[in-house]
């Protein structure tokens, strides 16, 4: 499946409120949001499957992929396109081996070294970053930078995509490091308008 | 697989302390546990995975299967015996979807209405509880008593375990209901020698 990295929203429902956020999710995927992670670390699996039911009727609606953060069993039992996991997550091979070999599987890095090793490990993706400082993930590292995001982008053949701290105002230095897309949260659901916001930065992206 | 679930022990990291924690559940098995439950809902995925494997060779080396709570994913990973899921976890169906047919699959009930659904849906076994008032499950409902356990146990066809507040001093009541195991956790791993502690359950059930 050839997957449009462009824009790439990782949902968070804490940001949003739970009461909008399916409709935050809908607004922005109307605006042009290209892929979308489910992210819910505070939830229990049965609440998480529920919203994930949910939020892939919009998916399915709009044909955007839907990547879930961290939780294999939960991609696995909605069905949904793939997972992304990070360092803290199961190993990338186990991933690999109970998802099968035709899901999406996306892995954090913010080293060229991580990158190396998600290449080697199976990965179809990289999530790399954050690129800037961000206060929206809890668990965020150091910033790497521009001149990093370009190295890993450099060093391996899998599409990258920029997380971290990325808006309107700097996408447009992230794209010339030559990633595929840019992943963000409150760029568009911190926003009034997600789907003006979506649209905003899919157009600064195409151009 | 015939299953043993005499004595099923519920792992508690917390109530253990980490360091400790290997430590106990090695006495325990020692001291004749039957079946084990690695639960663990604070940690990250990764944690969650180094301990099942650590966990794994000790139930191995004892030949007692592993049952892993909630998370299919960690089950798959670590390759265990089986997943105990609850009414907050995912959908029972999508479980045995996802885990196939020879893994061991556990399901918490508290009503004969839920013991009938999980028979119904593919369970192996039921965890009926909370038998006692305790301490030990944060999110315990109210107690079901003796009476309910045996109705539940009449009621269905699968093996039943009692669990909640159930310990020496109780045990054989328990077993009058005509249950197949008790589940325990703070009985062995809040004991001073949990070798000891299980021997002692162990000798009680068999009697
Ligand atoms: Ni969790």
């Amino acid at each position: 499946m050839a997957v449009d990295y462009s824009l790439y929203l990782v949902t968070d429902r804490i940001l949003v409120g739970s009461k909008d956020f399916l409709l935050s999710i809908k607004k922005a995927l109307e605006g042009g949001v290209t892929l979308l992670q489910l992210r819910e670390k505070e939830t229990n699996s049965r609440e998480f499957y529920e919203i994930g039911v949910k939020i892939k009727e919009l998916t399915a609606e709009f044909r955007v992929p839907l990547i879930i953060n961290d939780r294999v069993d939960l991609a696995l039992a909605l069905d949904a396109d793939g997972v992304h996991v990070g360092q803290q997550d199961l190993p990338l091979v186990k991933v690999r081996n109970i998802l099968g070999p035709d899901k999406i599987l996306g892995y954090s890095v913010s080293s060229l070294e991580e990158a190396l090793q998600g290449e080697r490990m199976g990965a179809d993706y990289l999530g790399a970053g954050p690129v800037f400082p961000t206060g929206s993930k809890k668990d965020a590292s150091e910033a790497i930078g521009l001149a990093k995001l370009k190295e890993i982008k450099a060093g391996v053949s899998l599409p990258v995509v920029g997380i971290g701290g990325i808006g309107a105002t700097n996408l447009s230095a992230v794209k010339e490091t030559g990633i595929d897309g840019v992943s963000v949260i409150s760029a568009i659901l911190s926003q009034e308008d997600p789907c003006a916001a979506a649209k905003g930065l899919i157009d600064l992206w195409r151009n």
